[in-house]
């Protein structure tokens, strides 16, 4: 299933694309795309409407992020090698993890505002994970039956603040706006091997990321493991999974975003986003 | 006023201290103390109540974190000079931020559970600030209006996690039980000033940590301010604002939580806490 949160922000309704593509509103089955919906149990529930009885929806709403209420999204660091290595990095030897503030998440085609006074604004196309039932110590064989599926994640990150402001990353990844989610909560099941998915971005038009999971250095299973001995992950928490090379800080000379400009980004399968980049009110 | 939810956990209903130190029932005048109870107009409501008229709670319940649905944690490093030093590192120049997941946060009295394999797991007194507006790049003259509260925090680290593992130090600051907040929330207009609050934590009686928010190296209204540059803080969300001397890291020999430990702190006015330490179950 492609599990979608449609309307304005704030007041998102319950949606899934049918075979053909097209919206169906799922308000009557569900309230929200929840922690009890994309539950093994919950999704389960969905699996059995027949969306072409599902009502359709008119026109092209806004979509927001396909997870309602994610509890923390932990993002993984330095996890594509080519990624490490334009950072100045090496490859670490167990997953880099570090947090995005909840705050920071917006719907995928939502405008990027830079922070005030920001001039080192990065992109990062990631694969997202969504945790579908809780994950607590769970083994690398068991791990992938507690993901209730796939999205897209731009891990915007501020290169100043993460970098140049002292202490831990968290400063540069938190800023509001900094984590487009969706389109689309793709289900497990419709993703046939999560380590072989191509992911892109494009700014203004130009490609500057294209890679494929295939080459992350810690793949799916072994993340989810990895992180649940350190945390227990509930429902509807997000795993961003790493990015690979060719964001602004690793080109000669870096490249920053700019108001105006616009990113493009998608994942195999998943979808694809599209934001504005806006300049700060007060640096308008 | 001193807020609490009190009851078992995930059914806590609210309360309210009397004059006497009486559990009151806040039931009737709200379902639960969050982010909207938290507001400058929510908290304006209930001290219109008076605790009198409230039912009185029969009994002593356990209670549970005082913020209900705490959407961020964010923690400050290395915030108090003799900290730092014992720590090994300098005194920043500006606030070290770092996220702790909220699924780690439990109960001031609530049981603390060693994670599976932990040798090094340490404890952290700290004055804890809670969110009652939003607060979007605020300035230090405006950030304390933005505070609904204080309260006491437990920031309990795996030091071998957080320094050892490689990476960033939310590995250490996550593990479930390793957030006890509590018990009271008490508001701001009762905390004459939150910079002269006497600390401290002992485990077993012995007194490790026993300071004054006094010395602490970027106070309050610093740390609000600064915080909301990077991030929104929303109503609920809390800052622990960093830890003095006297962490078992510091010790020589350095010296950690064992199953059995009792742990008990307090920060003047706030009340206090206590946490049994108990092994984890593939540990026994």
């Amino acid at each position: 299933m492609k599990l979608v949160r449609y309307g304005n922000p704030g007041r998102e309704k319950p949606g899934m694309l049918d075979a053909e593509g097209r919206l169906r509103d799922l308000s009557a089955a569900v309230t929200d795309i929840d922690a009890a919906v994309v539950s093994r149990h919950g999704l389960r529930q969905l699996a059995a409407l027949d969306p072409e009885r599902l009502p359709l929806v008119d026109g092209s709403p806004r979509y927001g992020t396909p997870v309602a209420q994610v509890g923390k999204m932990i993002c993984v660091g330095l996890n594509y090698a080519d990624h490490a290595a334009e950072s100045g990095a090496r490859v670490p030897e167990q997953p880099v993890l570090f947090m995005k503030a909840t705050s920071a998440i917006i719907g995928p085609n939502d405008d990027v505002i830079l922070p005030r006074g920001s001039v080192k604004t990065d992109w990062e196309v990631e694969l997202g994970i969504v945790i579908g039932d809780v994950a607590r110590d769970v083994s690398v064989d068991h791990a992938l039956g507690h993901v209730a599926g796939y999205t897209v994640v731009n891990d915007l990150s501020e290169r100043e603040f993460q970098l140049e402001h002292g202490g831990q990353w968290v400063k540069g990844k938190s800023c509001d706006t900094f984590g487009p989610i969706g389109p689309w909560l793709v289900t497990a099941d419709e993703v046939a091997d999560p380590q072989n998915l191509a992911l892109w971005l494009e700014v203004n038009g130009h490609r500057y990321q294209n890679a494929s999971t295939r080459t992350m250095v810690f793949g799916v299973a072994h993340l989810v493991s990895y992180i649940s001995r350190y945390m227990t992950l509930l429902p509807g928490d997000v795993i961003s999974s790493g990015t690979p090379a060719g964001v602004g800080l690793g080109l000669k000379p870096p490249t920053y975003l700019r108001a105006g400009d616009v990113i493009e980004l998608g994942v195999e399968g998943l979808g694809q986003q599209r934001q504005q980049v806006l300049a700060h009110p007060a640096d308008r």
